[in-house]
């Protein structure tokens, strides 16, 4: 059975120059979930009828999904440089642990080896499978310079921002998906589907993000809760509240909007507000539509073991506390 | 017949967000000398007879020369943040005129916009030159580390710099002869005369541009003569004089590059020990004996207008003032 941790274990960064090596094996060291990888891994899997990650469909996924990984921490070593961030699970960021310089040219040089495993896709396969995974990196490109351009807006709109989750964070989810299938020989209704799933469980997984950030329970939660409130981030809960509060709510939460002082009050304040506009009732309902969807995608496949693994997915990122 | 210039001004950038293609807008639309796209077009050109850049080969050549132009002005836009230089081209770099984090978001772009160019490579051509560009990417990034690795120590051999130049500047001249030449039907044998030509050019020009800082004509270099000079930067003449000088000139050397006020005279007495040392001439000669590397190579081409073209380049690029 594939082991998508050992895979990524046993890529060797023990090279010169290691000032450029080294930080990549040290982000991929970090851990994470391996969702993305694993996602594509069980999309091959669930085309060729379960065969529990064993056989040659999946070693031929290998490479993708593999690809698919090293994309993504690409894009979190880059997007600690700019959002300044100085931890990520739970250790030094690069751009700390070293300098920015080392950080942005280590980015790079991810971003290359994931194309290098890319290039490792079947040659039958590799244009359709270059072409996805480009319009995938485009799509988080744009998606991350949507998330910045909203920081210096003073007014988003629930669409723009679900249009900027999609290319930030739910896309990655849907070509991974969708490449799974592909290599492992889906039919283009198929890989439809399997993209869909993605798409959807990326959704509701980064609403509920937003939630758990001002609902969580603090004792399983993993950070403070609030934290999105403090830095007036612009989550769906804020823009939909400033979206159907009245013109009295609406200036009370600016208020608070405005207060940089009083952490813990202002918490309590603009969640006491949340409650009285309904907004977590709102955004679950959002969320909950997307986990549907998504499970409605995996009727559209041949049912087997893989199907039910993603079927428990898209169950636990719903309801999941943290 | 295939204008580099009209295919890269026809390249489209005015998508959204405005904030992550404007950048990319304007750094190619800053000019440079194309010699990239340019090698590998003339390279295919050579292949099919010297046809004076038209034909379906050389149609099929394009999107790898506009992945090879946008690819190497991603790495000027990296490299410019990395340096914190201020101008290129004479105009503002992005880093200045947006700020860092445009710089980093949309180079990262660019490189993607490099990749999505080249999967447009025909499809029983794209497994090789996937590879042969990700290798080409790697070295560049290397070389880029090593650069950086030889600022901080104290001393670097010159064959330590050679390795440094040839991955940061050469190899991707040498790629761009290769893949060019290989997508009109290269033989192995041909592509390697192309390759090797790149190569042996790279060389050539990034040594004359060390020699050309000082002694450059002030009338026509255009920079500032004696920029290293001031900067300590380790160029091949200080690397050079370092390994050559008996220890009296070397302390004299050595007591210039800790001196940090008094330019002029810092410029005018590194020189003078330069010019003792006979620097110039040992420089000099390894540059010429690149030159005719690469001109060897051409013997080894079918003898046509292209190779012409290439044989002048290479005669240019040693004798060039500026």
């Amino acid at each position: 059975m594939i082991d998508i941790n050992k895979a990524i274990e046993a890529l060797d960064w023990n090279k010169e120059p290691k000032g450029l090596y080294e930080p990549i094996a040290y982000t991929l060291a970090s851990g994470g979930k391996r969702l993305r990888p694993t996602l594509a891994l069980i999309a091959a899997d669930a085309i060729v009828n379960g065969g529990l990650l064993n056989g040659d469909a999946i070693e031929q996924t290998l490479p993708a999904a593999l690809a698919l990984e090293i994309f993504h921490n690409f894009t979190l070593l880059h997007d600690d440089v700019m959002d300044k961030a100085p931890v990520r699970r739970g250790r030094e960021t690069v751009h700390v642990k070293w300098n920015d310089n080392t950080a942005i040219l280590s980015g790079d040089q991810m971003l290359i080896e994931a194309y290098k495993q890319l290039a490792k896709v079947p040659a039958n396969k590799l244009p359709q499978v270059l072409n996805w995974f480009n319009e995938m990196a485009t799509a988080i490109c744009e998606g991350q310079q949507y998330d910045m351009d909203f920081e210096h807006m003073s007014q988003v709109s629930v669409d723009a921002y679900l249009q900027m989750i999609e290319k930030k964070t739910s896309v990655l989810l849907a070509y991974a998906m969708r490449i799974g299938g592909y290599i492992a020989g889906a039919t283009p209704a198929q890989q439809d589907a399997l993209y869909n799933y993605g798409l959807h469980i990326g959704m509701a997984f980064q609403i509920q993000d937003d939630i758990l950030d001002v609902y969580g329970d603090p004792a399983t939660f993993g950070k403070t809760i609030g934290g999105d409130i403090c830095s007036n981030k612009k989550t769906i809960l804020l823009i939909s509240a400033l979206e159907t509060a009245d013109a009295e709510t609406k200036a009370e939460l600016l208020q608070w909007l405005m207060t940089t002082d009083r952490n813990d009050q202002k918490v309590a304040e603009v969640t006491k507000l949340y409650n009285q506009l309904g907004v977590r009732q709102t955004c679950e309902a959002v969320m909950e539509e997307h986990t549907a969807q998504a499970l409605a995608q995996l009727d559209k496949l041949p049912q087997n073991e893989a199907i039910e693994h993603l079927r428990e997915l898209a169950e636990l990122l719903a309801t999941r506390k943290s």
